[in-house]
């Protein structure tokens, strides 16, 4: 797996969750077999349980070393910004917060992922606190985002942190940092999806082979 | 207690927190022993507690019916704009989720909160994310709010919300609503103690009487 070639001895390395965190798992499983020494840091419940199973080693609980190097995947990505969408699969706050204290992320997905523009058929994931969130969705709704709270079995989504998921669904993102400044305004908005200078290197896996992307 | 004068039969009815919710419900309790009708949406287990033990009317838990009314307290108030600094008490998130879905807002402090400029030997809590905590605190550094993170007994304060606490030392804050903002950026916060445009009314008890301000 090519991100997984960047990640050298002795580094901190922070795993997202999702199909690509799962290939990345495997990956390092192997290359730590072979003798490769690194900690990883978890973004989710799922990826930490295969990590564990795995053998590939994990930070204790509540220590949080200094990130190197972040592989995940995404939702969308703006070709030539890199900026991101991620969250469809309920893990964005934690995903975030592991890219934003990284030094660097690296991105892993397929052709079909890559848009000219953000938006459109893939909806903005908005983690939103579970206390009073019908208010919340109310002063979503203001922004003109047109959010609908994620459901799962008939009853709200619950996220790894305890919160809900507003999918806000916008015709094209024209703006993604002013969009992120404005939804972040929200009270009772935690994070959103929008992953605006975070990604450094996009890995795209297509028919004809891997495209690497760069800012 | 004169911000209870403003409860008409029927309201909905925001509880804040501390010791002007404790007033405040008590004097709820007695005017609805005399026959008055409301609804109740607390923003604390304590709150929540009290109400009940004293008989007043709570929405029931999941139902988020449009909130009339907020009483609550503040750390500071700052003359003129009538912005808040809360969550000393460490419920500032349930709090401003409460406020920012109200009609109204009054808040009941006695004189010695009453500043000219916010900040100074108040800090600005500010909620985060268990998770990564440590990074958002170095985040939040970059912005120069000196963050600390809120202990007690020796382990990391936990809100209602299972979030951890920031408390931020500002010589005074000259921009509120722009601290808000960038505050609100930083990946890991869920919400400030800034509470910007949401006080309507303020009912200052002090040693020659009762003074009402308005915005």
């Amino acid at each position: 797996m090519r991100a997984v070639t960047e990640v050298q001895d002795g580094m901190v390395v922070g795993l997202g969750t999702g199909s690509t965190a799962t290939f990345a798992v495997e990956a390092l499983a192997k290359r730590v077999s072979q003798g490769l020494r690194i900690v990883t840091v978890p973004t989710s419940e799922r990826t930490r349980a295969l990590a564990q199973k795995l053998g590939v080693p994990l930070a204790p609980v509540g220590d949080w070393p200094a990130i190197d190097l972040v592989i995940d995947g995404a939702d969308q990505v703006e070709r030539g910004s890199l900026v991101l969408i991620k969250g469809l699969g309920g893990a964005l706050l934690r995903e975030k917060i592991v890219a934003s204290s990284g030094k660097r992320m690296i991105v892993v997905v397929d052709e079909s992922k890559i848009v000219d523009r953000l938006g459109g058929q893939t909806p903005l994931p908005v983690e939103i606190v579970a206390f009073g969130w019908q208010g919340t969705i109310e002063r979503l709704e203001t922004l003109g985002v047109q959010p609908k709270l994620r459901v799962t079995d008939d009853r709200p989504f619950v996220s790894d942190g305890g919160n809900h998921i507003a999918d806000c669904h916008l015709a094209e993102i024209a703006d993604a940092r002013d969009l992120e400044a404005k939804l972040s305004r929200i009270v009772g908005v935690i994070e959103t999806g929008l992953f605006v200078g975070l990604a450094s290197m996009v890995v795209v896996g297509g028919s004809t082979g891997i495209e690497v992307m760069k800012r």
